[in-house]
């Protein structure tokens, strides 16, 4: 039952990773230069850029010794349609809820 | 580190809360009738409603021996911003990165 939304969801689900993301959304940056902003071991940090990676959130290129990190658009916008497909759908709702109580106002005072 | 996003995201990357959260959009539910929808124990699927109204994403009131689901539009709003902001920063990227390719080319073909 796993699926993109479950990984790309859970991938977010933690400080860390959102800040990462945040920072990608400036332009690329080495390993390095992403770990320097966080307080914690670099294997830690590895691990939460695993997730990001496996997530599709981010890919990553090795030239030499120093590997970059880009963001991927692609998962955030598939978030951001299942997102947009509720508001849209509970917006619905409310206009059909908002045209029936003007309906029975109507009614009210005939 | 654990705030509101934390929650709300982890809350979402799971399909039964998904599914929970997408059929609430069109109305209040009864437990029992969302239950019916989901092809698992009732104490199973009772967890899953626990760790969405814990994350905000919906609210219940019990009336008799009914419980009542509801959504919550709030959380579904602060990761929506969420998701806004990234994606204001990277197409702002973007853009800045289309003028420069622009401005090299005009300085190329001087």
């Amino acid at each position: 039952m796993t699926n993109q939304l479950d990984i790309v969801f859970g991938a977010l689900a933690d400080p860390t990773r959102r800040a990462v993301v945040e920072q990608l959304t400036l332009g690329p940056a080495a390993v390095s230069a992403l770990h320097d902003g966080h307080d914690m071991a670099l294997p830690t940090f590895l691990k939460h850029l695993k997730v990001l990676e496996e997530s599709g959130l981010v890919s990553s290129t090795k030239k030499g010794r120093v590997r970059t990190v880009h963001i991927e658009a692609a998962p955030l916008r598939v978030m951001d349609d299942w997102l947009k497909r509720q508001k849209d759908m509970w917006e619905g709702r409310l206009d059909r809820l908002a045209r029936l109580a003007e309906a029975l106002n109507e009614e009210d005072s005939t």
